[in-house]
This record gives C-alpha cells, sequence and structure tokens, in this order.
C-alpha cells in the first residue's frame, strides 16, 4: 500500500515533529507542551490522517494569532467521582486537552474499572482515533466521542445546519492481530473529504452531499450550496445528535447553534466538546483470554468468504497500521499544495521549513 | 398518529400485561418476575416496538419449553468496582437480566458519577430503549448496547454471517420536552421489518438488503439467501463490530461465530451480552441547566427550515412517544395473525387468551 498522491516529497517523521514543534513555539506556546502537540499531529499523519495532520498547522496557528485559542492553558479537573471527571481545558489546544483528559481516565480506570471523562473548552484535537488508542497499552479499550468543529448536517428532514459531523472512535486490544481502531464521522462523507475533490478537481459520486431542495450535489466547488448526508439518514442524524449530546451538552461545550465554524473564524473561541472512556480488561475478566477472543474473531472476519470482486476483508485500523509502518521507513508524504503552505507558514514565523 | 394496521382488534395495556404474566407464570416463572417481564414487554407495545413486545411471546415460550431459558435464574453480579459492574445473569430471561443490571448501574452511578454494567448469559431483552430510558428518570443518561440474537450481517466485502444487527440506544433527559430516545440497529433496516415485508407481501427497497452476488435483494421472501447492509457501508459494518466487542467479547458473552439464531433454535442457550451506561447529570454539573440547553437544542431542531415535501422534523423517540400516548388511551393493536398466534399459545398453555 503506497501513497499514490502525485508530486508528494516525503520528510521523516522526526523532521516534522521538529518542524511542528517550531512553529508553535514560535506563536507562544511552551517548548515541552509545543513537542506533545507536535508527538500527536506527527502520528496523525503516520496513521493516514492526511486531513488531521500536520495539514491543520497553518490554521492552527492562525486561530492561536487571532487570539482564538489560549497559548498557556490551566488545563484542571473542575468535577470529579470515582467513575467520572470533567475537564475544563481552559481553550488550549485541543491535543494538549485530550492528552490530558486521557490520563486521568486510563489512570481512574485503574481503580474504578471504567472512567468515562468529560472535556468541555477545548478545541480541535486531531483525529479521533489518537484518544480511542491510548488506552489500548494499558490493556484497556478506548472509546471517544467529540463535536466537530463546524456544523455540515441539519436535522433529517431539515436545511439549517445545527449538527457536525460529530465523529466515535474505539479502539480495543488484541493479541497477536493488531488492535481494532475504528475512527468514523457520522456522515457518510466526512467535510475534508469533500475539500480533497475540490483540490482534486473531481466530482462527487451521489449520496455524499444533497443541495437545499434535496437534489443530489455532485460539483464539490458548491459544497457551500449544501450539506452532507448522514449515514443511515436518520439513523446517522440520530447518532450524530446523542454523540454530540454526550460529548457537548453534557459537558457544557457548545452544541447545536453554538458551534463555532473554525474554518471560517479565527478569533472565537470554540469551546469544543469531547468525551473519553477507558475501560479496563482486567476488571471485566482475564486479559489474556479477552485477547484470544479478539484474535479469533479478526481471523474469522478476515477469512470470511468474499463478495464477487473484493481482494480483501478489513478489519477497522488496519489500513491505518500499513500507512504506519510504510510512512515510519519512507516517510510523510507531502503533497505539493501542502508543502508549499508550510514553507510559508515557515517564512511567516521566521523559522525553518520542514 | 393513528395505527393503520388492517383488521387489528385493541386490548388495554393492563389486559395484555396480565395475559403475559399468565402465560409466563405457565411455564414456571415466579409470579413477581412474570410480572416484571409483562410490564417490560408491554412498555415495548406501548411505545409502538412491535416487533419487540407481545409479538415474541410464542418463541420465549417455545424456547423455554424447549430448555434453552431459564426460568429460575440466579441473576447476580460477578465482579465489581467503583465504576463497573459484570452481571452473570444465569440464563434468565433478558428483561429480567437488563432490569437488574440496569439497576445496578443507576445505583453505582448516584456516587461513581458514571457506572458501566456488562451482561453475559442473558438472553432476548425486547427494545433496546427499554432500558436507555430507564436512567432518565433517575437525572441520568442511558446508553445501552447488545450483541443481537442472529447473524444477519457479513463483514463488509464478505458473505459470512459473522455480526448481528447489534443495536445502540442512548436516552436523554429533557426539561418541557419529552426526553430524546435513539434506538437504531446498525444496519439500514432491521430484520424484523424484512419479516413485515413477508407478512405483508410488499417488495422491499433497493439498499435493504443484498444477496451472494452482491445484487440488490429486494423479495423478502428471498431474504434467506442473502443479507442485511449495514448503515453508510463499512461504517456500519464497523459500528456493529464494536457495539459487539463492547457488550458481548468484553463480557465473555457470545460474539461472532459463537451467536446463536435464536428464530431457529430453542434449545441452545445464547448467552447474549449487553452493556448499560449510566450518566448521572447532577456529576456533570447543574441538571436544571443541562434541561434547559437540551429543551433549547430540541426546538432549534424542530424549528429548522425543511426540505420540500417533509412536514415535520422529529427527535428521536418523538414517534414513540406519540404511540405511548394514544395506544395508552385507545389500546395496543393485535393484527390479526398475531391476535390467532396468542390465542392458540393460550389453548396450548391452558390459559384464558389476551
Amino acid at each position: 500500500m503506497t501513497d499514490t498522491v502525485a508530486a508528494a516529497t516525503r520528510v521523516s517523521p522526526q523532521r516534522l515533529e521538529a518542524f511542528i514543534a517550531r512553529a508553535l513555539v514560535a506563536v507562544g506556546i511552551s517548548a515541552q507542551e509545543a513537542g506533545n502537540i507536535a508527538e500527536l499531529m506527527t502520528r496523525a499523519d503516520l496513521n493516514g490522517a492526511d486531513g488531521h495532520g500536520v495539514f491543520r498547522l497553518p490554521q492552527y496557528i492562525r486561530r492561536i494569532k487571532g487570539g482564538a485559542v489560549n497559548v498557556k492553558p490551566n488545563i484542571r479537573v473542575e468535577r470529579e467521582a470515582a467513575g467520572m471527571a470533567l475537564v475544563d481545558g481552559d481553550n488550549g489546544m485541543g491535543h494538549l486537552v485530550m492528552r490530558f483528559a486521557t490520563g486521568k481516565a486510563i489512570e481512574k480506570a485503574q481503580t474504578a474499572g471504567v472512567a468515562w471523562v468529560g472535556v468541555k473548552w477545548s478545541n480541535h484535537a486531531g483525529p479521533a482515533s489518537l484518544y480511542a488508542s491510548m488506552p489500548i497499552a494499558h490493556d484497556m479499550i478506548g472509546l471517544y466521542l467529540a463535536v466537530g468543529n463546524a456544523n455540515h448536517l441539519p436535522p433529517w428532514g431539515g436545511i439549517d445546519m445545527l449538527l457536525s459531523t460529530n465523529p466515535i472512535a474505539v479502539g480495543v486490544p488484541a493479541g497477536e492481530e493488531p488492535p481494532i481502531v475504528l475512527d468514523m464521522a457520522t456522515t457518510v462523507a466526512a467535510y475534508g473529504k469533500v475539500k480533497t475533490k475540490t483540490q482534486r478537481g473531481e466530482m462527487m459520486p451521489e449520496g455524499w452531499m444533497i443541495d437545499r431542495e434535496g437534489r443530489p450535489l455532485t460539483d464539490p466547488r458548491r459544497a457551500d450550496e449544501g450539506f452532507l448526508l448522514p449515514i443511515g439518514g436518520y439513523k446517522g442524524y440520530g447518532l450524530a445528535l446523542v454523540f454530540g449530546l454526550l460529548a457537548g451538552t453534557l459537558n457544557g461545550a457548545a452544541m447545536g447553534r453554538d458551534v463555532v465554524d473554525f474554518n471560517h473564524d479565527d478569533t472565537t473561541r470554540t469551546n469544543t466538546g469531547h468525551a473519553i472512556v477507558a475501560i479496563s480488561l482486567s476488571a471485566f475478566g482475564d486479559v489474556a483470554d479477552f485477547k484470544r477472543r479478539v484474535d479469533a474473531l479478526v481471523r474469522d472476519i478476515r477469512n470470511s468468504k468474499r463478495l464477487p470482486g473484493v481482494d480483501a476483508i478489513r478489519l477497522p485500523g488496519e489500513q491505518s497500521h500499513a500507512k504506519r509502518a510504510e510512512r515510519t521507513t519512507l516517510g510523510i508524504p507531502l503533497p505539493e499544495p501542502l508543502r508549499q503552505s508550510l514553507t510559508q507558514l515557515a517564512a511567516e514565523l521566521g523559522i525553518a521549513g520542514p
């Protein structure tokens, strides 16, 4: 599985991470926190989450410069009980806030068995899979929900965009097999995929978006005239709604009309909400036995007989796992437009480029 | 919203509940437990979950008579920590097991803030919404996951039916508005809807099922030749998989190839797995404030501008709420084939009919 992006140069993960950290330090973030953010952003790129890694750096820097994000946050637990905590991110970078919240969930689940940590006053934190995967190394399942940072989804039958593509991610440890890591938006296509189609001059398939008359919208340049479709129609609308209630409303974070479109706003705080749940395998039974059963299930699925024309059956996270292996060795591809934007960013910040 | 079922007589909820309890007592369940099951099954019918209420009674009785279900279960907590419990249902009726597990989750969440209760050795428990709704009266959010009792879903691209329509349900308290209650299978259509189409002699729309060559399957009488399609393609497959891991594998309950098709088997224990999470609103903040924000969101959604031809925008649970109001007053409709099967069941058991 090699990347087929045309005219992409590759950069080593170490080099990319150092560049991201330099850029964040240049706008006032401490060296240690910049390093933590850079490590997570680079991990996103290694995993193939191209729309959620370094691709977002210019936007993050723009919003920091615009005063929308706090570069010296006091991230703290505001409320706490045995099985939960509520974290106030103090409007810090989402990666820092979620790193803190996930660590807290893992720590609490060591004794409580399961711990649910809600988050308010956070920001965009990159791909959902980053946080759902963190508990895995502690023999825990991770479950992550978030309110997206722009509303592209109306309620089913409506045209007012009151919902985001609120994602869910679940990370499940396996034994000899790679872990299962699901990371998905509740819409048929994430908005980032629409943007990619625009960049490439391609049309979208029917089923991704409709216009305000309910007609299929396939020209991504007209995306502003329509909205994304939820998976399974009213079912995906229901999922986006309840995930938003759990990750946003419950925590006192933005939901519905209060969600700020961070793609078109560099000055307003988003009050992004997340939820991370850590579930300790040992609280429920024998860890090795659980992992054996996951391995057996993974193999049953992979070895299923296939529909005509299907070359392989994949588990959630498998493609990401393969990308990580490839990119760790060969480097992370930077498509030419992205490389140029990063070079320009470096010039603006007076730092060395990637 | 009146029921349009042709040739349906109506029966009062009290009368239906008493009939269900009589039938369960006749096969060896204690009067108290039969009453508890009958109350939940009738609640399912009141809520409009027609495929999950009294409709299932003949099947339940058949399986009890076949020795597949334990009529004198010792339902107990097997493992416990501050934020979780694992319940062994001792192969009792699913309603009893889930009533116990949900009560335990609510009790633990009073102090832990959030409590996750896993369940093994249970059975079919009726509609998911029953249990996700129970925490609402305690000012808690309920989140329910389950492994379905028959595999109708292959992994994406495959044809081996290794997955069920594993459902999710979430119940969220509101203030003046009715609570939000989402209850959905991870397939485009639940299998019960396919059966209904067969009964009515109707064809299915494309997108519900495909055959083993990947072609649309629209004749419900040929359902055995194909399988259900997941919502959002590989996304719904991913959801069915991780919900099954959380509700089944984690708890030592059946998942994948171990799932017993209880529609075609009256003698084998299913080891059905569920998960119920209770999330206390007061642990996260002010309860009245939360409810006000849910009310505001509900009203924003309901008042959204609409697509052409759409008469109303609904919240999850709204139709069920309307059915409950109507059926509480007018009675529960029993379509003629169902009424006949219940009359026949009564004769077999030597009890008065509904």
